[in-house]
């Protein structure tokens, strides 16, 4: 079946016109439905425009299940692509709307098909960005066991410093309960420091002094773990070095053309 | 007594059936006995439910104090585990209970048990995570001075920044006395900004401003502490070292021809 | 024409002693008028010295228009001045004055005469901080792709997160709408934390627990980069290298023995 | 006049027993001055202990004073004592108290002398926090170039997104003069986030995210700056290389006894 085959390159590569064309108004159809989702959650665009968006909301939704199936019916290994990471993204950007039918509200969920935008990249043949994406995934895929490490350590710190400031502060100053102490020992450990809940007494605000410096010096391990494994494989991408042959020095530049030991030819 | 013996390695090691099936049971216990010291917090669920939550609570504790004077009991050098790390945190997540009989609300200290978690690392062998946080640990050890140089900086800063402003706006704005004005300095310079002391006179804003850029920038140097010492000890770690037959000593240069020892040839 | 050469020295060079004054008066009335805008602001001062001020600011803006006509005027290729980056420039810091003619208020866009302060580099001769700051661009534009997917996976988290959030929270709490929804999801990520909006209900507070945590963790991601880049780079300067006098080549290891293009022994 | 000489080793050198423990009174009672002007900052200890306060702030002041004067006395360079780093920290460290004589609160700044604290260091014969500490200042003095260039452009933006707030949300929301936006803009650029003055405007809020995300972002250019340089520095220090009077080659590590290349001992 040929045109099936050319109907396949058309949706999921972009090699072609007809192909390329394709994902762009499929990337401006997205963004679209995006802004209808958002507009459609202030209250006021709500009252007035709520029908017309509600419309365009389903249009996008019909529109976009349409595509699904398609994309289904034209694979012809159907489960790897509904099981695969776009295919998942695929289903989950349609079905809060059909919830909505059901449960009120959900259709904001719809949000989700951001991550449909991850396409924009293969659009634009930006290798580049998915070879620095791929860089920094591998990076911290290399750290997780340092990072986890790291967030085991926070996790301890805010639980035994949350209860304490319970302690410390009563509930009469926000602290109202452990739960809610260990709310506030995150908003101080991240430094975000909302300042909805602050201590009240000498002795809790010398406490949060001392959490507040912890995180602010904290911070330096996930940054150092990161820097470090960055660094190190742009060394190992850098060292791409020859071997010669003549004489087993494996230490040249990449350029080389000559041993810089024993002077033959690479 | 062999099975004292067995009884130990049940209770302290984890390589028998036995051993992980007991690290298990006691990990659901701990997580359990904290979640139930957090509901116990909520005034709401403490007013319907603190007759049970007093009960598993008495329950959790009696539990770790036999666990706690058995293992004890079993070991062999008795003082050893007594004043070991895991020791004393676990005789430290029983006493809070007995201490409330006397002081009430203390036994909220019990989220101290999250310590005893640690021995999740070792239920789960995950020597990696072993590996990195003692790998952590010591590059922590190692920029030691200059944290506590930089520890020292900051200290001195908000102290006189603390002054400053409280001599600058006056009593009115929160800068109620030097210890409040030096714990606005530290909110400032940490980037956590909680709002509930904040400058309004003109003079005051422009030191604050100060702090901000200040606190904003030095935060570079604990990052690069760190990072530096992380990057170092990578590149030790990973710096392959040619191995001499002769001498033994592992530690020459890859592009190495001789021993730098004993000066053979490797 | 010996005297347009001259003057053209003059304004746009500061090897000459005229030149180095021109500039130093031209800096001078700069911050003098950038001063003059900020005061206008102040609504007590404007009400005041209103009339003195608004003389100051046109003084200076004829004062500026005519050396921006003067500079066309001397430079041979007229076009390449006015489309350069200081030629745009130069021209933006008098618009806005006259714009204020029809529309109120858009003076105050004058302040973007601070760009014009980017001069100072040059009075100074501070070759060094020309040197540091194309240092810094270079190390930035490198990684620009790789920041290009970082800010992309930090918009796809605030917009997903803003829309879980104004689902979770209701419209009491201020998560009025989903783009409101991602303002607070900017604000707690970005670890800047205003407190203006803040989640009330427990799911809602763990929720920004889990963006807080993100946050202050992936900071460490942009850091890295950056970091990775500048490292890379200086390793790169420092490393000094050997050149071949047979060709030229001056990119050689230090204990390169023989070239590696032409083989010849350097 | 050996008795001058030997007073001026117990009050300036620590090696004999004399000089350190008159380093350590002193050390004790900078503390305690330090604490006295702290309690009586605090109204309700000032109101009730006032006059003890003021007398022991006195008696330190006193005691500082003769101090001064009698370093002063027994230094052979009187004015290389007075000028030094330390001899304008001992004076600042006596004169508010005598200022608060005619002008009233300044005793205030009596805070200064925890400066005179960093003496700690030598007492303590903390000699690895001295090189901790230089080792710290000339990374920070080798970055300052690429530091002075990142905080021009942080002035700049800072500028010129207080001037576009200042426009954009009117006077209503806070953003009340230039200055005051431009206030803003430090706490936001620089995480802090008080949230004593926040957009209310959509258009607002908009540019507020910019400034975040911005500040989110720029933070890593320092933070790569000092870590670059102290990876650079720790290099350096570690490349202690040996050279063989043989063959030349300087690439040998610092425990090497013979020659890498041609096994000569070096």
């Amino acid at each position: 079946m040929n045109w099936k085959k050319r109907l396949y390159d058309i949706v999921f590569k972009t090699d072609t016109r007809a192909g390329k064309l394709f994902d762009v108004v499929l990337v401006i159809s997205i963004i679209l439905s995006i802004i209808v989702v958002m507009l459609d959650s202030i209250a006021t665009i709500h009252q007035e425009h709520g029908k017309i968006l509600l419309t365009a909301e389903w249009f996008f939704t019909i529109l976009f299940t349409i595509e699904y199936l398609f994309r289904i019916y034209i694979s012809k290994k159907k489960f790897n692509y509904v099981l695969s990471f776009y295919g998942i993204i695929d289903l989950l950007a349609i079905l809060p709307t059909y919830i909505s039918l059901f449960f009120a509200g959900y259709h904001y969920l719809l949000v989700i098909r951001i991550l449909r935008l991850l396409r924009i990249f293969r659009i634009l043949k930006l290798y580049r960005f998915i070879g620095a994406s791929s860089y920094l995934m591998e990076s911290l895929k290399a750290s997780r066991h340092k990072i986890a490490v790291f967030l085991s350590a926070v996790m301890a710190i805010v639980v035994i410093m949350g209860a304490a400031m319970y302690l410390i502060e009563g509930q009469e100053s926000g602290f109202k309960s452990i739960p809610e102490s260990i709310y506030w020992a995150i908003i101080t450990l991240t430094t975000v420091g909302y300042g909805d809940i602050t201590p009240v007494t000498p002795l809790g605000k010398a406490l949060a002094s001392v959490v507040m410096i912890l995180g602010y010096s904290i911070i330096a391990v996930p940054t150092g773990i990161i820097t470090a494994e960055l660094t190190r494989k742009k060394d190992k991408d850098e060292r791409d070095r020859k071997i010669c042959n003549e004489c087993g020095c494996n230490d040249h530049d990449k350029d080389a053309s000559y041993c810089k030991v024993c002077g033959k030819e690479i």
